[in-house]
């Protein structure tokens, strides 16, 4: 039985755990294929786009321009350097209007934090590009329930233990919340902090984890957002 | 007379502060110049980029990846859409190549950051890319004497507002040290903090600001970082 008595400061994700993201990166995959689909077949193009990203995972990081620059030299190799101008401009294109969409927050996420961030001190942590998280939290109108935004380069152990120390709290004192057991929930239990887990429907491959790796792993998982208000009373 | 006995943290500006970066930015217009030669002047096509940049900055940002989709697009529009798929990997390795860059330490950096870590919070403030920054101060061998790194998405008055807020100082106890009038000076200054001027060899046309600007305002230059030293004994 997991104990919040000593919580002070929650991290939220941002990307999935408030705002839809993940669908909007599946949509931009699918218009990345159809921009393709003369040289390659649907599955071989989403493949290849994977693996471009990963690739360049250490270098460019997450976000939407890692993911414009990594779709353009995806073209290039996919179409053995014979892709069209007008195909690359189409690609910044799918980006761009990536960057613009509007928000559409989550169920229940802005009854949970308005009752939350009067007992707690609430944080935005994301490994997006702060920019556009700063706009996205602008859009959402949630700017006034959060202290403030904490981007991340990775949500791995040692970014979380670099935060706690720069947020000058306890492992035991903070929670987070997300949707990715691999970069929300995982590494927190792991540094002897608290974290909840509100899945997605969609999840992005790199994100994904091996059953084993949450085996005996002290974590909680809810259906939806609200649900967080029935167990920090 | 600045007075800096109430100073208690510092932020030190980043690029062209501590490490030389501009420098590289010029290298690559060059390299991206020369890519387009047959296509435009040099000097039309360093204008065609910088207006690129600057209409792209709100959406896209500051930092490198949003420098190498601003020189594709910027590629496809001087090219009248005529530029080749091994014109656009080049211009992609240009940016990979920035990113792969060693950091360049500028002189004296070291004994200062030495020095003035045993007296105050130092922290890095800087508005590029959150990993390319942390690549860099980690490539650098600077990392034990910065408390944490603040990225900005901007770095106007609001910004530094909401920084001194989240670090819990008033701003009469900040000071920033960068290379930027704009950036660096100026808004501390507006905002009641204490700021001194390091001015690097090159700036970025975005980052001018007129003399008008700096009449009146209350702010240090000095030549070298190291004359920090002389003046926060």
């Amino acid at each position: 039985m997991v104990d919040y008595k000593d919580i002070k400061v929650i991290g939220f994700d941002a990307d999935d755990t408030l705002w839809v993201n993940e669908t909007y990166f599946r949509e931009a995959e699918l218009e990345f294929s159809k921009l393709l689909s003369k040289y390659e077949t649907p599955n071989k193009i989403d493949q290849e786009l994977f693996k471009m990203e990963i690739g360049n995972l250490p270098l460019y990081g997450y976000g939407v321009k890692a993911f414009a620059l990594s779709m353009v030299e995806c073209a290039l190799e996919l179409s053995n350097k014979n892709v069209s101008p007008k195909t690359i401009e189409a690609i910044l294109n799918i980006a761009k209007d990536m960057l613009n969409k509007p928000v559409e927050l989550l169920d229940g996420v802005e009854d949970v934090l308005k009752a939350l961030s009067t007992k707690y001190r609430l944080i935005l942590a994301t490994k997006g590009d702060l920019l556009d998280q700063e706009r996205k939290l602008e859009k959402s109108g949630l700017t006034p329930y959060f202290h403030h935004i904490e981007v991340l380069s990775d949500k791995k152990e040692s970014n979380y233990t670099k935060l706690l120390k720069h947020l000058d709290v306890k492992p035991s004192e903070f929670l987070m919340i997300g949707n990715s057991l691999k970069s929300d929930v995982l590494p927190l239990v792991n540094i002897n902090a608290k974290a909840i887990h509100v899945p997605f429907h969609t999840t992005w491959a790199h994100e994904e984890v091996d059953e084993k790796e949450t085996n005996g792993k002290s974590y909680k998982t809810i259906g939806s957002l609200i649900e967080i208000l029935n167990i920090l009373k």
